[in-house]
């Protein structure tokens, strides 16, 4: 079997009903409509969205994040670009990318337009976001050192699965969806720090929806079009590697996703979580003598500014990010981290009594935290690849929203998801991104 | 300057209005238009309208080949596969790809819906056609032989400096849609064979114009998307040849285009073409004793069937084309390539006069002929590189375009390319690719 053939068999007739696993999915799709809806104002997505709105279509559109309709092709590049443009959606590191903002813009733009249910739209955005990790993995860490952003390429893969889920496609349609996807997968890892960022996660959310209707629509491709010769892993500098495939249709490897607690840079997120773990024994700001940070040297060229003047900076502070935990901030919201916040002297005053040590010996995905206070020593540790109760990560990403879209619509999105399954679940889950983001700041600042 | 910015600079300001160049741009829309109307009910075709036209906007959509609206991306999309269907489109040896049907559709449906005359148009359609040639030649034979189709590739930056320029992007925008076009730009050779290689060249005219809305709607991108680190050439084995762009603005690269006046293998033109000046001393077929071709080795693996029995066969075979030729056939025909026209006996009886010599000392893009006929000896030669004299294309256009859509058609078309600049010039034409094609299958077989 060709891989097209795999990956369409299993995109087409898995039943993908294992629970645990599911619980992941509606995460995903959650904090993805949170990530978005906190989006919209983002310079990528408003002009993504007035690029989409221009062409509404006479009937049927899918809802954009920040209000109007648009066709399913325009609406999930719109979509795609909002949701990844905060950078705050989930990781795989398997996938070595972010899944949802390519998968699940292309599958809930046709279930809204098709009238599609959400057991349907569920078990799609299983098998979407599975291919993506699935093909991310297969493509590996040469396809991403030689340039190409796996949210983008493997992404399209992903979306294209979901998309022919949503359709219903055959097996035979599936495969020849995938193989069109891969005549048009791309994204490139120079984007970065610019919105074609982002909106790689919409071009490639764009693909699945328009590789999986033309399919649809009787086109056709070459079986071997990912993994033949001169096909889109050869020619991308894919490592091809078979264990990637291993177990598909049987294990997950999706739900190993992370998800981001916090709006800054993801180099600071294990010292952050740590800290969180000592807070737990009440430290008062004013009380801490000293707190040392040790962290993979890796990170010191990424996230180490020492003493930032401005949000942009901040995000790219463990001094000054370790200072606004200690004192209290919420590091999930997006407007705490600025120029004023910056400024502050209390927590100017507890930055300069935080040193960080480079220290080989820990993990690049950990950090250890040593905090004293009142002649006392407290420690901790954390490691984000370790964050995969789903106990501990429904109140976070909970937590996560209230902070982001105030609690009364964190509560609506919550219950749209829980209750996606219920008659007209899509549609009526996709009619909330037109929300306006009621934010709080002040919440943020409590 | 980056190469986005120099090929911004090209495409938003440069004046083009030389009339020689300006010449073989009519040209080319004129032939894209006549094969992409002679190709609407390909299957390819039928499977992208369809798509596209699911969505029709509420008002304002871009006219379909075969009839119908749809929003200009996907009317781009649309009337690219149409229009590269049958493969019978014009082709650049530089540029290693189809340069007008990536460039065509994307400006003309931006042109049509945004109400932008013709003089416009053809300007944009000058720019469009030489940045997919000299990119394609900055991408060069290493980029091709890695697995990658100019005519989706460099056709992605032609179609958006077209679109560009008819969305009248100053410089700095201009240069930013490329930068993004340069993290979508796509296309595998392997999908030759199979619909994706006419839906590549509709993928490419459809990032061009997306890309250059999303610049207009101040979407930007990273300066040196192109030739930088990990940007698009670099990490698609483009071999970054300056001499490409060398005297970009002043010369045109694009007038070397080279159109195709038979529906068959690209590898039998050459034949044919020294057949036909051959045949301008009256060659009766009946008195025909032999014929002798000298053709490059290559192509016998390509185009040397030497008995077909099918439509399909016949495309790809020396002999029979030959004696198709010499008894008077149009092989610029579709259908005079039938079953029925393999298993003529006054045919077949000819075929087998036919001797094929493979000769490493004729040029790949030529041939040689020796017809002997009533004991004497009639010789002549082809080159199709040399056919660059607008005064002998012109009419061969116009009768390729008379035995495909019929003299009406031809004639309506014709007027409409020639008259361009006119009040509502490019909508016109437009609504012109709606027209059944009016095919008269006799004049074929005259």
């Amino acid at each position: 079997m060709t891989l097209a053939e795999t990956l369409g068999h299993f995109a087409a007739d898995c039943p993908a009903d294992d629970r645990g696993m599911m619980r992941f999915v509606g995460f995903s799709l959650f904090d993805w409509a949170t990530v978005g809806l906190a989006g919209i104002d983002e310079p990528v997505a408003r002009a993504a969205r007035r690029v989409a709105l221009a062409d509404a279509p006479a009937q049927g559109g899918a809802t954009l994040f920040g209000g109007g309709q648009a066709a399913p092709a325009a609406a999930a590049l719109a979509n795609g670009a909002t949701s990844h443009a905060l950078d705050y959606d989930d990781t795989h590191f398997g996938h070595i990318g972010h899944p949802s903002v390519a998968v699940i813009p292309a599958a809930l733009a046709l279930a809204e337009t098709r009238g599609v249910g959400g057991t349907q739209l569920m078990q799609a955005l299983a098998v979407g976001l599975e291919t993506a990790c699935r093909v991310g993995a297969w493509l590996g860490r040469p396809h991403y050192e030689a340039g190409f952003h796996q949210t983008g390429t493997s992404g399209a893969f992903g979306a294209t699965a979901a998309a022919g889920r949503v359709l219903g496609l055959d097996v035979a349609q599936m495969a020849q969806a995938l193989s069109l996807a891969a005549t048009r997968a791309a994204g490139l890892k120079s984007q970065f720090g610019t919105m074609g960022k982002p909106l790689n996660a919409g071009f490639a959310a764009e693909i699945g929806v328009t590789c999986a209707r033309l399919a649809e629509a009787g086109a056709g491709s070459t079986p071997e079009a990912i993994e033949g010769a001169q096909g889109f892993g050869p020619t991308h500098a894919g490592q091809a590697d078979a264990t990637a495939l291993e177990g598909l249709g049987d294990a997950w490897i999706f739900p190993a996703i992370s998800y981001k607690f916090h709006a800054c840079c993801h180099g600071l997120h294990a010292m952050l979580e740590a800290l969180r773990k000592a807070q737990a024994e009440g430290i008062a700001p004013e009380a801490v003598e000293a707190v040392e940070i040790r962290t993979h040297p890796r990170w010191l060229a990424v996230c180490n500014q020492p003493a930032p003047a401005t949000g942009l900076q901040a995000k790219f502070s463990y001094r000054l990010t370790a200072a606004m935990s200690l004192a209290g901030l919420d590091t999930a919201a997006l407007d705490v981290y600025s120029d004023a916040t910056c400024a502050r002297p209390d927590l100017v005053a507890l930055r300069d009594r935080v040193t960080v040590v480079a220290d080989a010996s820990v993990d690049d995905t950990a950090s250890e935290i040593r905090v004293t206070t009142g002649g006392q020593v407290i420690t901790a540790a954390h490691d984000v690849l370790g964050d995969s109760d789903p106990e501990v990560i429904e109140p976070r990403l909970l937590a996560k929203s209230a902070t982001l879209l105030g609690d009364t619509l964190r509560a609506r999105l919550w219950e749209e998801v829980c209750h996606i399954d219920r008659t007209g679940g899509p549609a009526s889950l996709a009619t909330r991104l037109a929300t306006g983001a009621a934010r709080e700041p002040t919440a943020a600042l409590r």
